[in-house]
Parts: structure tokens; C-alpha cells; sequence
């Protein structure tokens, strides 16, 4: 039986992975709609490609463009953010939410209202809207299948198991290029060393979120409000390999391992195929060649980030969104040349202590958050606040 | 609601670990029988402390003894063939069958053929019977859960997982006290120095075939059974440390490990709690403390015996009987300082290639190739033949 699949973020790193794998398999899946930022080109290729029925491009100046370059097919262009709730709450029954940041938090909310099962790649849905996310797919009966390898991890590790069986989880960080670097190297850090990730190709702002190992503590909030656990149940693990994607302890013991190589298509397949499983052409884990696994506790001292995500997680509400909103801004003000490579968890932390602490009630109010506290951010850090 | 669970071979190690989760969480579980080999003394004395409804004494000779220390007391107290058959089929639910050898046999079948949930920690039942015990348990609904660790790990890494989906298993062995030694050396060694096995603290019998690696072998043999893999999506892996227990790939490429301190209470506690989980007094694994794990190839020619168990895992039949009826012999004999180490391993060889290719149909056929094995290595292992 196929499955009717729609990919919202196609042009992307995560959209691509998921179209490779789609392709492979086409006796599995119908891809009915596609949608991209501003990539009108490709999407329209992506289009053709699939026989999608629906494109949608965000950016509305380019529906006519999408038009043209579709015409000829049977696939209808679409525009802007209408355009993206219609390709999320559509005819298909498995919604990719691979749009990056905030922008997809409206198309993934109209998808797990719609009761879709949604394959997860959207940081910020969970992180800036975990509480409204998860009430919601529990309310339409949406399913979330996370494609972040280590969530993914995390979730494969808990198939079959009752919550009450679950002692902790361990979501293991790679410790990011400063693993090793001292405080003073790491204060005169560039933008170059920061981006230089041992072991995923990424792009610059999330290596840098490697860096500061913020990514880890963003993915802490996001493992609370996926897996329900409280944050003195969720535990972070340096292993360098990343050969481990994180953990599941159990009451009796017993510790539950997702491994394999750094390829996106494993999890992006597990959320493609689940229940079930698919073929993928990653490369098979050799573990005899690799030799060794390597862990260590995180030092909380170099990296305050992990501190400052637990504080936001702990404080819920709109603490996460300024967490995230903060940290955006002033990473792209480090890449930049503005700030120095401490300066981004300061700025994090001086956000979150200026924030008044809200609950949002809806979407609207957490993308107002969000926007609010990057202006603040903005401000101050332009004033070398931090 | 209370289990009601029969312990067959309950004044060994494992019935021992068993005694000790059952005593913890009493409310949990009701022990309605239990058996002993001859230890008449430590069976009573269990027999009190459970409560049990029937105690069983293998040793015949033994029975008027046994109802003289039950005396005063609600348990019945029954001896030989007819008594373990009676408490393995009776009306436990769950049956512990953590006898010894091929002593375990004929119980364990009695429990699989009376549809019960058979834990399973007789390493015989599966390596000389596994076709009996498998299409046994098919056909009367019987449910197997291995104890053994890395059986048990598999059995946690395959939850809710379709057969098709699975790719491999690969057992994780520690490679033993002879792990980095020269085949000089290994050709040289004596019992002592074979019987030290780095992780975990056992028998003389079971630790020389740590050191041959034949415990692997055998453990190839139970895992095609249990799992109804073929030889070649069955790989041995060495992992010196075993904090992972074993292992299962899938078809998408992803890895599940089961990872645990080396404490026998946590897979007794996953088959006792079965399909849920229970509290455990073992120690909690830290990978960070561990520091780190290492992975390598098994290298064959040091380590022969897994190509033997490999040849009789894929003749079927009779051969992993004769495997191991020769093996147990010529380990018996290289302790006694009879043959030297590589002769184990030379007489396995050698009662493989003599041995008849047979199909038994029955646990008496097991039985009698059994015997007939061991008084055959016996002979030409005095006759100085290998």
C-alpha cells in the first residue's frame, strides 16, 4: 500500500534525504504536495520529479514564476503561508516538517491539528512549542515521529515500552569542536573553529550550536516535551564518535542504544516506513573498524549553554523561546565578526533574565515572543551589552 | 495481579538471582514450585522461605530427607523425572528453567509443550534441541524469553519488530582470557590460567569456553534458533568490556544494542517482568566512568571453535549435539590436565567428522546421540586420538 506523503522544506538538506529515499522505494510512497522556501527552481524539478499535485512556494512573489515552470503538469502552485497550511493539512497521512526555524511552525501545527502522522525535523516546533505541539497531537491524535538522529534514537529505544518502565534518557553530544579546548582558547574562538564539526557536515549556525553545545541543550527541551520525561530524568553524554545517537535506561537496568553511521536517511527512513522499517543505502555501522567508543561527562564549566537550557526548560512557558530566539541572534552576530564566542551564551543568558516570564497560548503569541526577544537581543547586543 | 512462577534448578546462580528479585518485589510474584539437582538442604530452606506448593528433588534418594525438612509445612515434596515434570508443567505460568545440562531437557519441554512462558537460561535446550524446542513451542503456544545476557539483549533489541525488517544480530563476545595471547601461548596454557575470565565471575566448564570462544559458538547456535536467523546474518563481534550485551542491525541501517552492568538480575528481571519491566538492586551503567569501549574482528585461526560451531549450526541435526557433548568432554579432560587446550577444540573437530549426520525427533533421540557422543570422545580422547 503506498502511503501519500507531503514534504514541507523539499529543497532542503532534510528534503532531499527524504526524496532520495522516496525514490528508491516508489512502490512505497505518493508524494502529494511539496513546498520550499524560495527555491522556485528546484522545487518546481521536485515537483515534476514526484508528480506532485500541490508545490507551494512561501515567498508569494513567486507564485507566478512556479506557475510557468509547472505548466504543462498536473501539479497546482501555491503560495505563501495559506499555501503552506493547505500542503501540511492536505490529503497526505505522513506531513515531513522539514522547514527551518520558526517559519514552519504554523504548517506543522495545521498538520498535527489535522491528526497527520508528523515526521519531525522542525527544531523550533518542539523547542519554542513543545507544550502547544504536543497537547495538540494528543487532542487530534497526530503522531510525532522525531527525524533529529538523536530523538529518533530515543524514540526506536522506547518501542514497546510503558512509560513507567523508563528510568532516564541519555542524549549523547559529540562534544563539538571545543570538546578538548580550553576556556581561553575557546574565548578567542573564530568563526572558522567554530564550524568545524568532527562529525556532521552541517550548516554554520547549527555547528556552532555544536560548538557551544546550546544544540544539546535544545535538544534536552525537545526530549522533554517528545518524551515526557522531567529534566532531572534527561542526562547528556560527551561521545566523541557520535557513533551512539542516545540512550534509554530502563528501572531494571537494562540501557536500550540506537547506533549508526552519520547518515540522515536512517531516521529519515525509520519516520518514512514506521512502524515498519525500509531499505536505506547508508552505510552499514562497522564497529570492528571504527574500534572504539569513547564517553565522558560534559563540563558544565565551558559549556554554560547546557546550564542555561536546563534553567529554560525547567521554567517552561516562554523561557524556551527566548533560550532559542537569544541564542539565534547571537550566533549569527558571532559569525559575523561582532561578538566574541562567549558573548553568545552571555547574551543567551542576560535575554533570559530580562524576560518576563509568559505562557503562550497559541502559535501567534510564541512567534510574538520570539520575534520580541529578537529585537531586545538585537538591541543590546549592538549596545556590547554582553 | 501476582505471577505464578515454577524455578527449575532453584539453588543454582541463576535460581539464586531469581530468589532475589522474587523476594523484592513479593507482591509481584507467587514461586508455586521449586527444584533442586541434590542440595536437599538449601531446597528446603527455599521451599519455606517462598511458600512454595511443591518442592522437587532430582536425586531420588533424597526424597525421604526432603519431607522430613518440609515437615510442618504446606509444600509437598516430590523426586526424580516424574517429580521435575511435574513441577515444570504444573500451574506456574512463568517456569524458570535454569537447570544445569541435559539434565534440563526433559523439564523444559514439559513446560514448553504445556504452553507456559519458558525463561530460559539451559543452554542445552536450544543448542542440542532447538528444532524440538522451537516447533514446541509454536504448537502450543508456548512463549520463549532467553536469560542468558546476550540472548536477552537481542530479545529487548527486536521488540515490535517485524522478522523482515531485521538485517542481523551480532553477538558481542569479551574474547576471553586468551583474547590477545599468541597461539603459542594459547597451545601452552593451563586450566588456571584459562578459567580467569575477565568480566564475569563463573564456572570452571563455562570460562574455558570463554577461553576457546566456544561459549560463543554455542550461543550462535541457540541465537539461530530463537531467532530464526541463518549462519550468515549471525556475526560475533569482540567487545573486551561487554557493557553491550549484543546487538540487532535493521534493514534502514540503524543498530540497536542492549547495553547493562555485568549483573544476571537484569535479563532475569526483563524475562520475570515480561513484557513489562521491574525494579532491580543492580548497578547502574556509566558509560562515563567505563570511559570507553572497544570493538574487533574474532580472529578465527586462534579461535577455531567458532568455525566448528558454525559448521554444525548449518549441518543441523544432530551435529550441535555431538558439538557440544564432545566439547563439555574434552573440556572436563583438559581440566583434569589430561589434553591441552587446542585439543578441546581438536576433539570437537574430530567428533564432527565422525559422527553420523542424524535428525532426532525426539528428546530421548537427543538424549541417546548425547550419550552415545561422550562415551565416543571419551574413548579416543584416553586413546590420546586428538
Amino acid at each position: 500500500m503506498t502511503r501519500k506523503i507531503a514534504i514541507l522544506g523539499a529543497t532542503g538538506s532534510i528534503g532531499k534525504s527524504t526524496l532520495d529515499l522516496v525514490e528508491r522505494s516508489p512502490e512505497r510512497f505518493e508524494v502529494t504536495a511539496v513546498t520550499a522556501a524560495t527555491n522556485v527552481e528546484t522545487l518546481a524539478q521536485i515537483a515534476r520529479r514526484t508528480g506532485a499535485e500541490l508545490a507551494v512556494i512561501a515567498d508569494a512573489s513567486k507564485l507566478q514564476q512556479l506557475q510557468d515552470l509547472l505548466q504543462g503538469t498536473d501539479c497546482r502552485a501555491a503560495a505563501g503561508s495559506e499555501g503552506m497550511i493547505e500542503a501540511a493539512a492536505g490529503e497526505a497521512e505522513l506531513v515531513i516538517a522539514a522547514i527551518v526555524g520558526c517559519a514552519g511552525l504554523r504548517p506543522t501545527m495545521a498538520a498535527v491539528e489535522a491528526g497527520r502522522t508528523v515526521a519531525l525535523a522542525n527544531k523550533e516546533a518542539l523547542v519554542t512549542a513543545g507544550e502547544l505541539m504536543t497537547n495538540a497531537a494528543k487532542a487530534n491524535g497526530a503522531t510525532l515521529l522525531p527525524i533529529d538522529s538523536e530523538h529518533n534514537a530515543i524514540f526506536q529505544c522506547l518501542v514497546g515500552s510503558r512509560d513507567e518502565d523508563v528510568s532516564r534518557i541519555i542524549l549523547t553530544a559529540s562534544g563539538g569542536p571545543f570538546r578538548t579546548a580550553t576556556a581561553e582558547a575557546m574565548g578567542a574562538a573564530t568563526p572558522a573553529q567554530a564550524v568545524a564539526h568532527p562529525n556532521w557536515s552541517m550548516g554554520a549556525k547549527i555547528s556552532v550550536d555544536s560548538a557551544t553545545l546550546m544544540n544539546k541543550g535544545l535538544e534536552l527541551i525537545e526530549a522533554h516535551y517528545l518524551f515526557g520525561l522531567p529534566s532531572n530524568r534527561l542526562n547528556i553524554l560527551i561521545h566523541p564518535q557520535s557513533v551512539i545517537h542516545s540512550m534509554v535506561e530502563y528501572v531494571d537496568g537494562s540501557v536500550l542504544a540506537q547506533l549508526g553511521s552519520p547518515d540522515m536517511r536512517i531516521p529519515i527512513a525509520y519516520a518514512l516506513a514506521w512502524p515498519e522499517r525500509m531499505q536505506t543505502p547508508a552505510q552499514r555501522l562497522d564497529l570492528a573498524a571504527i574500534s572504539r567508543l569513547d564517553f565522558e561527562e560534559p563540563d558544565m564549566t565551558r559549556f554554560p549553554a547546557l546550564r542555561l537550557a536546563r534553567q529554560a526548560l525547567e521554567a517552561g512557558g516562554s523561557a524556551p523561546i527566548v533560550l532559542n530566539a537569544a541564542n539565534e541572534v547571537a550566533v549569527a552576530r558571532f559569525l559575523s565578526g561582532e561578538i566574541r564566542f562567549p558573548d553568545i551564551v552571555g547574551a543567551v543568558a542576560e535575554a533570559l533574565s530580562r524576560s518576563r516570564h509568559d505562557h503562550p497560548q497559541s502559535i501567534d503569541e510564541v512567534l510574538q515572543i520570539d520575534r520580541a526577544t529578537r529585537a531586545e537581543v538585537e538591541d543590546y547586543v549592538k549596545a556590547g551589552a554582553c
